[in-house]
């Protein structure tokens, strides 16, 4: 059996997913006549596999969960949306005549994110972009991207690119999901495994799929409040307040230290 | 990178459906809290990987292809219904009071055809159950399932098992998927590949995954019409009629020889 292809996973999945949305271009029919749903499916490193519909990533406001709008109010000044993806939130910033300049590392996502209309775009880490003379006033975190923290090796590093990039009284907006209300047997025996090998308990080991190309294997961390807090210490970033009125998700704003 | 553990995929996913759609027992769910959508995920030997919505399975007459009711309209007799699944189809049969068997080999599947109210069930393979005494009218073979002919060595076994528990006059109802409509290079180039290892061009090899459980690797036949009249040859069944009105799709009447 072959192994997948190592790739732009994502940008392949949202191109798709863009492609079936809009009814242009080409795009994965059934039988060669019908279209197909956009599922992104995902490997965790003890097995489990899920699919979701990619749709989602594309959706306009309308449909988005109450935390995203509740997000966007806390957006001040220029605003650098991380993991911008196909570019719902930035867009939806833009359309407001705020400041915002999408960066994601996908090559696919940033294309598609582009071709809706986003102007400013950056395809890079964080790390790599750090290096560049931007400066924001938020950085924004959604769709359950806190998880780029990946845990607390990445988390301070990751921390001083957004330090480095930062103007003076800078935030961060983040959407996180505590992983520790389910019962399910399935995760909280992964939670126990992670903690047993000195990890987070939500510290996931994923790759994404899609059709022939798989990504590269990368920590995304689902964490607690009380976790990130921890996480957040010696950081000079410290949580200036916590929004859980949809739990299990949340939204943390963090700000850095005087 | 943990392998998954081989069992009954399948009938998870299905048990799993069958929570979701009735608000009865423990489901996935995403965060501990809100409900997923149950994926079935699809593994090809060329590193493909689909994902699909599995509700289908599920489904009332209302929301099925028409060609399912078109190939309820060939049914007579005594109904052995192959690879039943949750039932779909051999619960519309009954509910019309027409004799009806539901044979699958996944236990879960069966649990679930069992809970909404199919009462004659056999989790067994065909060739197990050809041992029986059991005798029918009509095979049938839908959602695709004609693939289960697998292939031209597996094609003629599965075909004298079912000779074994035809009546005089059975007949064989099956629907099909014609792959070669596609333009689809990632398809195009796997029929080429499977033709060059002496296989058929949509003789697809698969798994199943769902959550930490995968199918064994099995052979799975999408063949054209013409196809299916050469792997009926010698076997003792002939092609008696063939409806192509939803192409790629197909229904295949095949009838023992005189």
């Amino acid at each position: 059996m072959e192994q997948p292809a190592i790739g732009d996973a994502f940008g392949e999945m949202i191109r798709d997913a863009y492609a079936v949305r809009t009814g242009i271009g080409p795009r994965p029919l059934a039988g060669g006549r019908l279209p197909r749903p956009v599922i992104e499916v995902i490997e965790r490193d003890d097995g489990l596999i899920n699919g979701a519909p990619a749709d989602h990533y594309l959706d306009e406001p309308d449909a988005w969960q109450p935390h995203d709008h509740r997000a966007l109010r806390l957006c001040r000044g220029h605003v650098l949306d991380i993991g911008a993806g196909a570019g719902r939130i930035a867009l939806e910033l833009q359309r407001r005549g705020m400041a915002v300049t999408g960066l994601d590392t996908s090559p696919g996502a940033i294309e598609v994110a582009r071709r809706r209309g986003l102007r400013d775009t950056v395809l890079s880490t964080v790390d790599g972009y750090a290096r560049a003379a931007a400066r924001y006033d938020t950085f924004l975190l959604l769709g359950n991207n806190l998880g780029l923290l990946e845990g607390p090796e990445r988390a301070p590093v990751f921390l001083a690119a957004l330090a480095r990039l930062a103007n003076p009284g800078a935030r961060i907006v983040a959407q996180g999901a505590d992983p520790y209300g389910t019962r399910d047997p399935v995760h909280v025996s992964y939670h126990e495994r992670n903690r047993a090998r000195g990890r987070l308990g939500g510290q996931l080991r994923l790759r994404l799929r899609y059709r022939l190309v798989a990504s590269d294997w990368f920590d995304y961390l689902n964490c607690s409040v009380e976790e990130l807090d921890e996480l957040l210490r010696g950081t000079g970033w410290h949580l200036d307040a916590v929004d859980r009125k949809d739990r299990p998700y949340y939204l943390a704003v963090m700000e850095r230290d005087r």
